[in-house]
């Protein structure tokens, strides 16, 4: 039979992270974590689709510095945004002198690069390469909802998209090393409801990671974390209700880089974060480093997208959506 | 030094290929070798977004049918298109039940997922997987340029938005091989004219074909076809004129897929075809089926995208490019 987990002989390892955020993400739970911040969402540019791209710009160069790595020594770049056309990436990475290929997963991206990275390094393709990701919440307002200027009424179960960029090198330097993974499928139940993603990318979410423990030597106790990223509160309730009618609990383990990225009471994000940004700064400032030192040994990354279209759903469509999931490991004993 | 080109040890074969066009295609000088198309563009749907998912569902279930494969065989689907969100692919390939990776390389995604999708098989990490992409006129002009009602006029270097829909099965049967790939880099030379995106993505082919030549061990005229996708009349000269001037010269065995698909001045098209689906359904069609009967033996394939957003050229940007090689092989003697 056909397997769906594909385990890597040859494993990379995260070499070196580096997080871009804007000023609400900074004042969160997590904000000493990240290794840089713009006051005014900015970064400097006249726009939010330019203060995305700089972002990136930022979060790549941040990535390399610490890899030691120059980009000429970086086989390819994987990449990615909400924006049309994907120019948060296309832009904010022009001036690398690198192979570029450009993903789009909604906000299962960082996954998808961290996994077809991974497969490019396993099936040595590949030696260096680099994932990077981002959101800017005013970018993604004006594009899928409503200009800022509007001043929409969001509903309870909205997510917040996240400020921010995330970049990832892998290499054979690191103590973080990806093993397994596994490819998303498509999943569309039907949900229309704009404001609420996490109910169209909760049933993607269970599709991967039911196949994922059917196939698995291991059990979800296994896992000190099960990331999803980004369901937000009401994708993870469903998730994790509907596991357990599965016979599958993750309530002990399961966080989601949506309710970690804010605190989603005090900092007035509803349903909490989303955005390709959302995990991957989450990943970059707070899984890795905690995986790095040995916090954490066992962790599964599962990125999920709601490929939501405005101009889909203004023709009645409805939300499909996608989960890829890592698996990330510590080599530190 | 790092070599740019990859050579896949283990070599995925084209297995099958199915193309799905629109009636302007089929009244072109390919018309007879596309598998489908449909008279009124629309293929039973109530709108152009619609038809063009249709389209992409129509090339896979054709592929996987000649391929003897069913879609719980696949490992993945690579796939995108020229929509916002990439909801040509993602709507039409919801259906199956398989993997999927969504990708954004505009005009040059049909290469990226040959690219990706040969990278995956060389490396040992899949079995089979298909790519498929699209475009569609009648989506492309309302979302980049004017709804079709506002009766825009058009510029002689713009091109014309092929409607079509490609899909290709790789896997370890078949008559025409995947040797060697390169990853294109971001090239942005200054360009800002939306009808002109010939000129945008020239740049980017002429320095993935040059560092191609550089380093490998044939010359040009080895090659019975150097085919890009979708550079039109204007890109093409531009092309072969620079390339000249560095010394390699393609003059005679260049080909364009926005050039073969339409009679360009027969049919009004202007600069030629472009789109997702061009070089899709030209590849699809024409080139793959002359190579797996062994008219053509050695062919390049470059698809090249111009990375445009209304959004960015509105604020001032300009128009990057990108352009992935594919080299195939005819293994009839």
């Amino acid at each position: 039979m056909k397997k769906d987990i594909i385990k890597l002989k040859r494993t990379p390892k995260i070499t070196s992270t580096y997080s871009v955020v804007g000023h609400l993400e900074k004042e969160g739970p997590l904000g000493e974590f990240f290794d840089e911040y713009s006051h005014d969402d900015k970064f400097g540019k006249d726009s939010w689709e330019k203060a995305e791209s700089e972002m990136q710009k930022r979060a790549l160069s941040g990535a390399l510095k610490k890899s030691g790595f120059i980009d000429t020594e970086i086989d390819t770049l994987l990449a990615g945004d909400l924006l049309n056309q994907c120019v948060g990436s296309n832009y904010g990475l022009s001036s690398f002198d690198t192979g570029y290929l450009g993903l789009y997963g909604a906000c299962s991206t960082c996954s998808e690069g961290l996994l077809i990275g991974s497969c490019l390094y396993g099936g040595g393709i590949v030696n260096n390469c680099a994932v990077v990701t981002s959101s800017h919440y005013c970018s993604s307002e004006r594009q899928f909802r409503f200009p800022l200027e509007y001043g929409g009424q969001r509903t309870p179960t909205a997510q917040w998209t996240t400020t921010g960029a995330g970049a990832f090198i892998l290499s054979e330097n690191g103590r973080v090393e990806i093993s397994e993974v596994m490819i998303g499928k498509v999943i569309d139940k039907g949900i229309k409801d704009i404001s609420n993603m996490g109910a169209a990318m909760a049933p993607a979410a269970i599709n991967t990671l039911k196949r994922f423990f059917l196939e698995s030597e291991h059990s979800p106790d296994f896992f000190d974390l099960i990331v999803t990223g980004d369901l937000g509160y009401e994708g993870s309730e469903i998730l994790k209700e509907l596991l357990l009618s599965e016979g599958i609990d993750i309530r002990k383990n399961h966080v989601d880089c949506g309710l970690m990225v804010f605190d989603r009471e005090g900092q007035d994000v509803h349903a909490g974060g989303s955005g390709c940004g959302c995990s991957a700064v989450v990943m970059a400032s707070d899984i890795v480093p905690n995986l790095e030192c040995g916090i954490l040994k066992n962790v599964l990354f599962l990125g999920t997208g709601a490929l939501m279209s405005p101009m889909s759903l203004s023709q009645g469509g409805s939300i499909p959506a996608v989960a890829h999931l890592v698996r990330l490991s510590s080599l530190v004993k």
